[in-house]
C-alpha cells in the first residue's frame, strides 16, 4: 500500500495539510462564533411535493396553515418556558402526527395491504444521542416511541413488534389499526390500484404529495441545543415492508450542535443514497459553508444531480433557518429568533 | 432570519470564503488525481472487538485465517477476470455468511428467543446505488438479497417478512431458521442469559466480539468502479426489533467513486449516531483528507471521542486501503493492487 511519489502530488500534499489546518482553525473560529444567543426558535414541515394553488381549495390551504401554526406555537411555547428543544419538537410533531391533513400517525397514507405502517426518529443535538422506531402498526404516535427508544433503551432502532413490545413494557398503550384510518387515505389507495391495474408497469410512479410526505420539526433552545425529529406513513400502496428515510438518522434527521439540526422530506431512497441530512452538516463542518449555503448546495445541487425530489427544514445554533426544496411545493413554517411567524406552502413563498 | 453583521464576523466570513475555494479548487486537484488504474484490489472484514492472541487457540486463528483468504482469493478471482466490484464483494461475502466462524448467515448470534436474525447492505460506488435487508430469518445469504432490492426494486431498503416475501417472488429459496443454528451460538446464548439472571442491570454489556461481529467486503474493479458490503446477524440476545449499523447507508456500509468504499464494524449504535461510513468519504469530499487520513480521523478521533468502539475497512479509486479500528483486535485482510495478500486479526499487525 505504497503511496505514488511524485513531485506534483507532494505539492498537491503540501496544499492539502495548509487546507487541513486551515480548516482546523477556521473550525475553531467556527466555534467561536458558534456560542448560542438567548435566541430561540422552531420550523416544522409536513411534506413536500407537487403542491400547486391553483389544485388547492381556499379551505384546505388555510387548514394546513392552521394546523402548522398551531404545532409552531405548542413548540414555541415549550422554548419560551424554558423547556428543552427535544420537547419542542415532540410537541410540534405531536399535533402533526394526530391531524389526519399529514401523512403521519393519524392519516397516514395505507400500505397496498389497506393498514397503516408509521416510522419517525429524533435526535439531541446536545450529545447526538438518537432514537428510530420502523414499521409501527399501534403506537399512536410514533415520535414518541422513538423518544422512548433514545432514552430509555440502548439501542437507536427498533423495527415491528418488538418496538410495540418495547412500548408496551414502557407502560405505553397500543391503539388499533383502524385509529389511523382515515376514508381520504382509503380512497387514494382505491385509486392508486386501479391506476396499476390499467397499467401494471407504472408501480415506480412520480413523487406526489398524494403519495409522498412526512412531518418533522426543528428546534432550539435557551440552552442552545438543537434537536431535530421526521415522522411518516411512508409512502402509499407500498409493499416487502420497505423503510423509507425517515427513521434514518443522517438520511432523514439529523442533529448536532456544532453544525444544525435536519428533518428531511422528499422521494426516500435518494435520501439514504445521498445520506441528505448529514451531508448538510459535513459541508458546515469540513467546507466550511453557512447554513444556507450547505443546505442548498445538498438539495439544489447533489440530491437534484442525483434525480431525487424532497426538501429539508434545518436550524444553526444561531437560530438561522434554511428551507430549501426542489418540488413545486413544502408545507413549511417557522418562528425564529425574533418571535415571527411565517407558514408557506408554495414556492413562491407564499 | 437576518445575519449579524459585526466587523469580525466579515473577515471570518472571508476567510470562509477563501477556504471554500480553495477547497474547491483542492477538489478539481484531488479528483484529477482520482482517475482509476487499471488496478484492482479487494479487502474484507469479519468483526471487530476484544480478540486476544493468548485466548485463541492456533487452529482456531487457522480457521479465521484460512477461511478470509479463501474469500479474499473468491473476490480478487471475480476482478481478475474482468468482473464488477459488485459481483467481488457478494462473492467474498457470501464465503463469510456460510462459515460458522463469523456472525453472518450461518453462524451467526442469537436472538434472546433463541432464533437468527439478519440484516445486511451493499452501494455501487459507480451510482451510489445501495440495497439494504433486516430482520431476515430465512434467506440463507442476506447480501445476496440486498444486491436484489438494489437491482430489481425502486427501494433501498426492506424488513422482515415483507423483505422475505420480496425474495419469494423473484425465486430465492428459503431456508428454516435452524440453518443458521450452532452449537457455539446456543452455549454463548445461555452463557449469556445465566450473567443477566446473576446481574439484571447488566443487560447492556461491554462490545465483545462474541457478542458483536459482522462480516464486510470493498473492492475496486478494473473499471474503476468502487462497491462495498455489510452483512451481520447483530448482537447477541438482542430484542425489541433491534437494528443495527449494517443495513444503514451511511453508517454500516457506503461507496462513491468519487471518495471511498467503506464497510463497519463494531459497537452499531455508535455507527449510526456517527454516520461513521460516510463521514470517512465526507472529510475527504470536502476536507481534502486522503483515504488513510479520514479513516483514521473518523475512528481513531471522533467514533472514539464518542466512546463508540469498532473499525472500518476502507479503499480508494487508486486501490489505497485503510483498516483502522480501535478495539484489541479486527479480522481482516486485503489483496492490494500489487497483488499481495495479507491476513491479520491482532493490534500489532500478526
Amino acid at each position: 500500500m505504497k503511496r505514488v511519489d511524485k513531485p506534483g502530488l507532494r505539492i498537491g500534499r503540501f496544499l492539502l495539510v495548509i487546507l487541513f489546518f486551515g480548516g482546523f482553525f477556521m473550525g475553531i473560529d467556527a466555534r467561536a462564533q458558534s456560542e448560542p444567543a438567548a435566541g430561540i426558535a422552531i420550523a416544522v414541515h409536513g411534506g413536500a411535493g407537487t403542491i400547486l394553488r391553483d389544485q388547492m381549495t381556499q379551505e384546505t390551504e388555510q387548514a394546513y396553515r392552521d394546523k402548522m401554526t398551531e404545532a409552531l406555537r405548542s413548540g414555541y411555547e415549550v422554548l419560551r418556558q424554558g423547556g428543552s428543544s427535544l420537547d419542542a419538537v415532540t410537541a410540534a410533531i405531536v399535533i402533526l402526527e394526530d391531524s389526519p391533513l399529514f401523512n403521519a400517525g393519524h392519516g397516514a397514507v395505507l400500505t397496498s395491504e389497506g393498514t397503516v405502517e408509521l416510522d419517525a426518529s429524533i435526535m439531541d443535538g446536545s450529545d447526538r444521542s438518537a432514537g428510530a422506531v420502523a414499521g409501527l402498526q399501534h403506537i399512536r404516535n410514533p415520535i414518541r416511541l422513538a423518544r422512548l427508544v433514545m432514552e430509555q433503551s440502548p439501542h437507536v432502532i427498533m423495527a415491528g413488534n418488538g418496538a410495540e413490545q418495547f412500548a408496551q413494557e414502557l407502560g405505553m398503550d397500543l391503539v388499533p389499526n383502524e385509529y389511523f384510518l382515515t376514508p381520504r387515505r382509503r380512497e387514494q389507495l382505491e385509486q392508486i390500484q386501479r391506476q396499476q391495474q390499467d397499467s401494471p408497469t407504472g408501480s415506480l410512479l412520480p413523487p406526489d404529495e398524494q403519495k409522498f410526505g412526512t412531518v418533522g420539526a426543528v428546534a432550539l433552545d435557551r440552552n442552545g441545543n438543537l434537536a431535530a425529529g421526521t415522522s411518516t406513513g411512508g409512502t402509499a400502496n407500498k409493499r416487502f415492508g420497505r423503510i423509507g428515510d425517515s427513521p434514518i438518522i443522517g438520511a432523514g434527521t439529523y442533529a448536532d450542535n456544532e453544525t444544525c439540526a435536519v428533518s428531511s422530506t422528499g422521494h426516500g431512497e435518494f435520501f439514504i443514497r445521498g445520506v441528505v441530512a448529514y451531508d448538510i452538516a459535513a459541508m458546515m463542518r469540513y467546507g466550511g459553508l453557512s447554513l444556507d449555503e450547505a443546505a442548498n448546495a445538498v438539495i439544489q445541487g447533489r440530491l437534484t444531480a442525483m434525480g431525487g425530489t424532497g426538501g429539508v427544514i434545518a436550524m444553526d445554533r444561531q437560530g438561522n433557518i434554511a428551507m430549501p426544496f426542489n418540488t413545486p411545493g413544502m408545507y413549511r413554517g417557522y418562528i425564529d429568533r425574533d418571535g415571527d411567524l411565517s407558514i408557506q406552502i408554495f414556492r413562491d413563498g407564499e
